[in-house]
């Protein structure tokens, strides 16, 4: 069953969380002086227009009309109930998702990289950089690039640049360049962390070049609000009050955030965090000013970080790699207002299969751990014998990861 | 801009265009004896619902309700205007496509792979056979098998098997099981007749197991009909009477069959097919009674056809490697009632990128032959400064082709 959103009833603003959180949000420090960063050390980076957004306190920060009829492309996402795989688990919860995987770069990436290609090029400018790991932040921006005509040069993780081609020639099908990294030493698999400070280098040395982020910041948790947005209006419709937990795996917490932030006011709504075991940030990381990436150029944010030089093992849900974790998302965690849960990858996939084969779609390795907790949230409430509305994002499809799902069907899959 | 059509009036019944044809079908012959094939000869391969589908006069089947719940999955898909390749080209065309790649295969393919999953286990079927070149039809009844819980074996042409790991491993997360074909030839690179006569083989040697074809056959082009009823009523809901034309790439027949056969009774309306030169089956080929596979063990089809022993060059557009047509497909070119143009690859690869950096999503190469005619027709009524109504069927997605893509953007491809 699914309840699609007439395209006249889009949201047309964002969702600021800012003013409905129980603690401030303390601001960035500049790496080198660790005093709070200034607008003005931000702008050789980011436009104007991204650096307000970062900082206003406003409730909501409307959309401009160039950025919707972007969105339009694929927005409003369906909002659809997992009937099948209710029935598989044999559970009295009614179990509702978001499908941001329809988007053309496959998840909920483009939300963000849309807006964020759109006010650089109105800001007059010509070319944005950005790292990716396995490739789906880096496809997401050479799509907005593309259809803002603006050169996209996106550093790839060396590694994922071998292994995984198939996200570079997206990448490259969308007029972007895709480069590995890091650029000066061959050798080396390349990190996050390496490919963070090419693409940073790269846009502090040309005029004409900005760098783009796919999450963490408070802007980009903005433009995903869009998600939780839609999910209220459509769970009307469907005729439910409210969820009664609202669940999203989290690297960065983009996905996360979008779907959940939303429902932040609402004390009666249960929020969740979804992560893998492998790079436990919020079940297991400290709350602390770190370093955004690992060499030490990006600005310290007060995050729970399991230390900006660890290393996460290379798991398959490759978005979900990261030492740190969104503030918002901290913020939310150490107040208690959300709640977080670690999963092991081969657990996860076991998920994913079954949704593959009750629901019919084939989730991302990512998109698998917000189900492993839904099928358990599920599996209580069956337990307990009790109704239970869970609604959680579909951050993006697995059909560029089949490679991760060939590995555990074989049975080589290790936690 | 897209037209959603609501759940409740997605289409509940099969159109079926034997009635309106101008010419009567001519009969299937037995490969031995050349005589009309009876119920009888295709019992061993086919439940008999099926085979009444087949040669049915009625102008609607019913739908059944079990099949409507698993349709709904996806469907119905939406009908989009691809405005934004309408401003690239300054055309004053409106184009409209159908988006049948939202499916859980990504393709229209499990239009009729989910009815003839449900009327095989119906009639008490616990195994299905089919063969499979580059895996889009594997993996749509791999899909449809799952959902109903019957076993699928899928005999996967041996040089794709090999080359193309990600549709075996697509196919084999639904639970179905991949082989290269031939199976008694390791060192054969296969084909689809190879494919074909070792699935007719499996199928007609166990009472548990029937056969199931992915195109070409009557019953295959009436479940896709449902993808040119939503259309005609989506088509309303825009404001528009009629498109004045319909496009499809054609391989068998299928997808073009889908969205075209609802327009056959208004003859206001040109169908167009559109073939790979490669393969002109249409626009060179004779129109005679020939086999349906290489082999000579499949029956004899009266339709346009290459020869059954024509091997196509290797393009990317696999779908379209058939040397014959569907009989319905073949009758209505033979009358004149619809039009065929065949484009060498590049041309189309050129269409698809000039698609993916305006409307933002990949496509299949198979849908790339559409987009490519949809282009050039978009041109000549921008030439001729008129307005022109024009659709087509989107029918999947490029994101398991992205090697081809990578040949083209390198420009390695060969016409």
């Amino acid at each position: 069953m699914r309840w699609n959103l007439p395209v006249s009833e889009m949201p047309t603003t964002w969702f600021n969380v800012v003013p409905h959180l129980s603690k401030p949000l303390e601001p960035p420090l500049h790496p080198g002086t660790r005093q709070p960063l200034g607008p003005e050390d931000l702008s050789p980076l980011f436009p104007m227009a991204l650096i307000g957004q970062e900082v206003t306190t406003e409730p909501t920060v409307e959309i401009p009309g160039e950025v919707i009829d972007v969105l339009r492309l694929w927005r409003p996402t369906p909002l659809v109930r997992a009937v099948r795989l209710e029935k598989a688990l044999g559970t009295p919860a009614r179990i509702y998702f978001k499908d941001e995987s329809v988007s053309p770069a496959g998840s909920h990436k483009p939300n963000t990289a849309v807006p964020q290609a759109f006010y650089n090029k109105a800001e007059g400018v010509a070319r944005l950089t950005t790292e990716t790991g396995a490739g789906q932040w880096g496809s997401a921006l050479s799509f907005a690039s593309a259809i803002y005509g603006l050169e996209c040069m996106v550093y790839m993780v060396r590694a994922s640049y071998e292994q995984k081609p198939y996200r570079r020639v997206l990448m490259e099908t969308w007029g972007g360049r895709a480069v590995p990294s890091p650029v000066d030493d061959p050798s080396h698999p390349g990190s996050l962390g390496t490919a963070i400070s090419d693409a940073v280098k790269d846009a502090a040395s040309r005029a004409d070049t900005h760098y783009s982020l796919g999450s963490v910041l408070n802007h980009v948790l903005l433009h995903q609000t869009i998600i939780g947005q839609e999910a209220q209006a459509q769970l009307a419709r469907a005729g439910e009050t409210r969820p009664d937990v609202v669940i999203g795996c989290c690297g960065g917490g983009s996905n996360l955030g979008g779907i959940s932030l939303p429902f932040v006011p609402d004390g009666d709504v249960r929020l969740l965090a979804v992560e893998p075991a492998s790079c436990p940030t919020l079940t297991a990381g400290k709350l602390e000013y770190d370093y955004g990436d690992a060499a030490g150029y990006a600005p310290l944010l007060l995050m729970y970080t399991l230390g900006h030089d660890f290393i996460p093992p290379s798991i398959h849900a490759g978005g979900l790699r990261y030492h740190g974790d969104a503030p918002i998302i901290s913020n939310l965690v150490s107040t208690g207002r959300m709640e977080a849960v670690a999963y092991p990858q081969t657990k996860t996939f076991d998920a994913a299969l079954t949704w593959a084969r009750s629901q019919g779609t084939v989730p991302a390795p990512e998109t698998g751990h917000a189900i492993r907790a839904v099928i358990d949230e599920a599996l209580a409430a069956k337990e307990a014998g009790k109704e239970k509305v869970i609604l959680f994002n579909y951050s993006g499809h697995g059909l560029l990861d089949l490679s991760a799902y060939d590995s555990y069907l074989q049975g080589e899959l290790k936690d």
